[in-house]
């Protein structure tokens, strides 16, 4: 992995965060299935909006998310996604660029505007997520540059990508851009329902060989091996993929890679504030780990500082210095 | 004050805070004084946006601040602003109505966007601000529904409005409909730079007997007597108004009418976090109590309990029910 410009290179929805505080009362009248992430269309957006409450923004999306990561541990990351040319597009921009993160993707003007994903939070903390895709789900295969592709060390993908059919076919091409120069594919499978509307097509990338990193939830792991059992399910699917990293909150993570397994305990936190943007971060850690040549213990350690992190305060982008964090383990 | 259909009317301008954590390198390598609100323009926004870090956004201004402070109380609240026909003006319409405030000013497409404030926040908590006013300078005397105005019992102004001209003159008309419609005019100073730069046309309202309750921290009300000394600097105003009100931190607030003087201590708060907004909350409180025909005493005690809340949390607008805070007081 030498000669590389970049270390990750995340694809993936370019969403901003509309968050604003609700009730259960608001939800259950709404029918809205709590801590979900449902996507709506511009009409439905419009309505929700107009009866949320007052609301914050903050740059989001999985992917982005993940590279501010990355980029906070000193790694160099980057990161592709379809924005559209208006105050949203340039908001999402900024906050990453100002991260460190290299995003070159154009804007593209197709009418519709940037994603934005109104996020209600009830009183006990859980986040219901209407995600309205907007211009990221017109993200082409020829927005990509796959020079940068072939520059980074590893790729990663989120499983949300599948769920518009132009990203698909963009999300395909980076792989085998990637694959071609024989660069790492990283991949999540993002939530349950999105395995759930796309099983088919993850099986085909993941029994097709084409994925090396495969992150996931105990519930996601399970779910794709149709299991309830954790053990069960990690057996069933380490040996299609390099490396499984399976994340499991408060009782921290596993990964695999050939014969090898490790462990790490979740780091001791104090409060916990809020849990977005967990998943992301941890991926960031052992990703920027992963990259850099460390064990399966080192990365996932990696991955715990980064998580641990970013749920002690509001917001799923890391707001400390990760690298200090880390210490000897990022140098 | 009967046969109104708004408590409060606040006039000023429509500003989203984009707000990042900075340093005091940043700070001094850009010349800014600390505290600070300056006014920049376009191509100064551009330049300091792509300085500084990955920022939240969340409606702002002070008089959307007071607006919304009135409508937590159960008041009946409406804003005056102007904000241009972009995503930014969007958001902040959303904010106020949402916080059940009346906000019928059209937006309006003079090529400029929507006001915003980038504020840079140090790790001792002080707030920089950098404002681009855009749109908001362009609010016309037209804009105004006179007939909201003689609706409502009060009007509330900021000083921060004197600084463009075209609102200068709307406010100068706002009062004028307020003043023979027997409505109450209030008006804060806003801050003391603003103070420095409109001295003598705040002399004229306030020595023209245009403004019947004017709000002031201590450090504006003994610039604008000229005398580093509260109680002279009140002695020299009190005069010139039927209602004085001087905010004082920690201190606690005073209040005079006439020959009568009240005071009211700070509501006890656990950790301040963030003092934006202290000041639109206390006068949003005391206009509340002021607009229902409560004593100085009791308002003054409405605006502490408003300004408590808001330094309790981030942003400058309150998320607790401030009708259930105050009690019978709010009855």
């Amino acid at each position: 992995m030498t000669d590389t410009r970049l270390d990750v290179l995340t694809i993936g929805n370019a969403i901003v965060d509309v968050i604003a505080d609700t009730t259960d009362a608001f939800l259950e009248a709404e029918g809205l299935t709590k801590s979900s992430m449902r996507l709506i269309d511009a009409e439905e957006a419009e309505r929700l909006y107009s009866q949320m409450g007052p609301a914050r923004q903050v740059s989001g999306g999985c992917a982005g998310n993940t590279a501010a990561g990355v980029s906070a541990f000193g790694g160099r990351a980057g990161f592709v996604g379809q924005v559209a040319p208006d105050q949203l597009g340039q908001f999402y921009r900024h906050d990453l660029t100002a991260a460190g993160v290299e995003f070159t993707t154009a804007a593209l003007d197709v009418g519709v505007p940037t994603a934005r994903s109104m996020i209600l939070v009830t009183p006990d903390g859980h986040r219901t997520m209407n995600t309205f895709l907007g211009a990221a789900q017109h993200l082409p295969s020829s927005a990509l540059d796959e020079q940068q592709i072939r520059d980074s060390a590893a790729i990663y993908l989120e499983g949300y990508l599948w769920d518009p059919e132009t990203p698909r076919y963009a999300m395909i091409r980076a792989i085998e851009v990637a694959r071609e120069a024989r660069r790492k594919v990283a991949f999540t499978l993002s939530d349950t329902f999105c395995i759930d509307r796309h099983r088919d097509g993850f099986n085909e990338l993941i029994d097709g060989g084409r994925i090396d990193v495969l992150f996931a939830n105990q519930a996601e792991i399970e779910m794709l091996a149709g299991v309830a059992h954790l053990d069960t399910a990690v057996e069933a699917i380490r040996g299609k993929v390099e490396t499984l990293v399976v994340t499991r909150g408060e009782h921290g993570a596993l990964a695999t890679r050939g014969a090898e397994r490790a462990e790490a305990a979740a780091e001791p936190v104090g409060e916990v504030v809020d849990t977005t943007g967990a998943g992301d971060l941890f991926a960031a850690g052992f990703l920027f780990g992963y990259s850099r040549g460390k064990s399966l213990e080192q990365s996932l350690k990696l991955g715990a500082i980064a998580a641990a992190e970013v749920i002690q305060h509001y917001g799923a982008r890391p707001e400390a210095d990760l690298r200090a964090l880390a210490g000897e383990l990022a140098a």
